[in-house]
């Protein structure tokens, strides 16, 4: 017989069928035995009665999270007894054969209250996403970069796969992880950006979904040293208002297919998604430093990027002003931006450049960039580089390039946000970090003799 | 007025539009110039006449790839005129106003006839990604990868994130690339094979796309240090053979989807795609060996594998006899297989694993995984590695895993051998190899002065 999932007993009264999975509970009442069974698709509850007396006697043995098939029929429960919590809350299976598939040992926790550190639940990732709360978070993930793919092939976009491993002379600035890559030196990539410009040549229009890596030197809740970047690129703008239009419907698409098609992960999680007006609010850095600084008599009005405290202000003002949760923040410094931003005509000191902030921190950034050879030869030599370490890159624009921007999205932040995570390790389901992949990486290998980690400070730092 | 792709223009005869793009080539036949100009959805011809003096002017000075936007009027071509190899072969634009939106220098070589060497085109790749057959290559890519998902999201698969900074207790085995991870050390994953395992624990059945590394310690035209892996994994199967059908369901739409979808790239390609019968041809490996034996007297039947000549030599074979490009080879050694990989229980020196060959190449690896905790322990030890080190992993294991199982597929080998391309490089776009990271490392950096690549060369090799 052929296994069914436990949603699709629902249409299966009084007929014989075969459920297989987890163990989810155990409960004796007098003669009669019941368990939840939970598969993928939910939990359907099992009858055990003592007058079927084999499978009764094996039910005795269950013990949570075991792995089991059981034979039964499908039947309406007594009418007192519906439970509508869920899906399959009027069915009921009686069991007629019952085969142990594996056992599980003794949990450590109850992994369906889960109340446990965050230290201790990325020691047991590997138990702890049977928990449904966070499978219904990785549920989410999934959806948000489905409506990423959905929204921007429907504009005509195409996917290409970036690298991950880089020269050394890639992007520079922040913080990157070195690799021995034979007999020379490589990188971990901080960001697809140089080869999305490149394959602008290829297909005008691209995205990518790709590992990036930042070799951060502290531990805040909104880093991680491994995450999942979002990219797009588009040639032939008019203006660099293109990619954020692009970038609002984007995040428009990914709030409503979120509700849409996880309403149920939604509710398991007990989770609003954020306010959006009819269009995401604006305003120029220095605008919002200035709005800050009324608000909080806080001065960071010279200051060449927001402090964290800054975001989360202007979100608040944002959301008590325009009732929008999400807002641009525009026209960064230019000596912030990498040096590929496009500077403003109009004031060259800041740059065609912006941040989306959710809910008191930065989920996107995007702008224009600079597509003219020459000027990008000089933007490179006067950020302290030496073009011919870009000569692959520069290619791109050296036989014409159109006037193109684009932006980047950091996936686990826009999971921990829209869903108000308070850690962005618990958007990912295997965070690395300063402290640990997997395990704690104390607890795994000694540290090296000779500390490596190229943390290069340089005096021009990237913000991507 | 907004600009409009070329391919667009076809039902817009008699209008004013605009359109941008590359000068893709540019004719002079007397007293009108002509030139073809290239966007992402094609090419339409732009006609100059002398008459309309001041863009005749400007447009004697185009070169090609030069880029431009161009507004003109639609009109049809004299019938003479009419060019069937494209899609707007039957219109053409007159030219009114043209605007040089970024220049070009001299190229290097003829980037539509693209006649060098693979060497030089990968030094060239910013440039050469605009040639239309490199194009259609990455667009029957994406294709795949989107076919991969469709099938198994209907298959009521989730895909997840997997990780590619794993810890130092990783698989083992095939030779990794090291990190410096702050203080400690770390290594690129090989495969998501840990993880997809884990992860059935939430989802039941789940897929990843990533980037998987080998540092392969020789170049050959079928190997990559950095290559996308398409991975599954599934819970509950009733046998290993499950696995194989959802293996050859999901190849077989690819093919169907390629053809489908891409129909024009293939085209432009010239390809043929690999022929399939009802059913894929299954033969055990020991049958295998024995058939290329009385074909080519080439004794390989106390070999643990198929060599190279030998996967060519079966898949001519399956040609002949069953009319297929794609056979199914099973039941590998169990010395040769990774410590998770299933025995047989009618012969445990062989594995209920199977790889997919295409055309003379292995495309697809998979089969069923051990999930029984302590047979698990027992495994690691006895291909000599300590459990302790895999306690993280081993905990999916510990609390209840049914039988499961899946398989990995690589991306740039699918494309490589449906496509008919000579070298794997030409499948991805940014190939590393011992050689090269965008640009040949020799001519890039000074080798490092103490080589230290980790090529762990253990007696048993693990084959994904």
């Amino acid at each position: 017989m052929k296994r069914i999932f436990n949603q699709e007993t629902i249409n299966k009264i009084g007929e014989k069928i075969k459920v297989a999975g987890w163990i989810n509970n155990r409960r004796v009442h007098g003669k009669i035995l019941f368990i939840d069974l939970r598969d993928m698709s939910g939990i359907i509850q099992v009858v055990f009665n003592e007058k079927n007396q084999e499978p009764y006697n094996a039910a005795q043995e269950l013990k949570s999270e075991w792995v089991v098939e059981i034979i039964g029929t499908i039947q309406k429960r007594p009418t007192g007894m519906i439970n509508s919590e869920i899906k399959t809350g009027e069915v009921e299976l009686q069991a007629e054969d019952i085969k142990i598939l594996a056992k599980s040992e003794q949990l450590p926790f109850d992994i369906q209250e889960l109340k446990v550190s965050l230290p201790t639940l990325l020691d047991y990732r590997p138990l702890v996403v049977k928990n449904q709360k966070i499978k219904a978070i990785f549920k989410i993930e999934e959806e948000i970069i489905n409506s990423f793919r959905r929204t921007l092939q429907k504009l005509q976009f195409t996917e290409f796969q970036a690298p991950v491993i880089v020269p050394a002379n890639a992007e520079g600035g922040a913080a990157v992880f070195h690799i021995d890559y034979y007999d020379y030196d490589a990188y971990l990539t901080q960001s697809p950006q140089l080869y999305k410009q490149i394959m602008l040549n290829c297909f005008e229009r691209v995205f990518t979904v790709n590992k990036v890596f930042r070799a951060e030197p502290s531990v805040t809740t909104r880093h991680l040293a491994e995450y999942t970047s979002l990219d797009m690129e588009m040639a032939f703008i008019d203006s660099w208002e293109d990619t954020m239009e692009v970038a609002e419907t984007v995040i428009r698409n990914m709030l409503s297919d979120v509700k849409n098609n996880c309403s149920e992960e939604l509710k398991t999680l007990g989770v609003v998604l954020p306010q959006l007006n009819d269009k995401l609010p604006r305003l120029k850095m220095r605008e919002a430093q200035e709005i800050i600084f009324k608000r909080t008599k806080r001065d960071n009005r010279k200051e060449p990027d927001l402090e964290p405290e800054d975001e989360k202000e202007i979100c608040l003002f944002a959301k008590e002003k325009y009732n929008s949760e999400l807002i641009f923040i525009t026209h960064y410094p230019t000596k912030k931006r990498p040096f590929y931003t496009y500077p403003d005509p109009k004031d060259p000191e800041h740059t065609l450049s912006f941040d989306i902030l959710c809910r008191g921190l930065e989920i996107t950034t995007g702008g224009q960039r600079i597509n003219d050879y020459t000027k990008l030869i000089s933007n490179i030599k006067k950020w302290g580089s030496d073009p011919r370490d870009f000569e692959y890159y520069l290619q791109a624009f050296k036989y014409g390039m159109p006037p193109e921007g684009g932006f980047a999205m950091g996936l686990e932040r826009i999971v921990k946000q829209i869903i108000g995570l308070e850690n962005i390790r618990e958007a990912n389901a295997f965070p690395r970090d300063m402290e640990r992949i997997d395990e704690r990486l104390s607890l795994l290998q000694p540290k090296k003799k000779t500390a490596k980690t190229k943390t290069k400070k340089k005096t021009k730092k990237i913000k991507k």
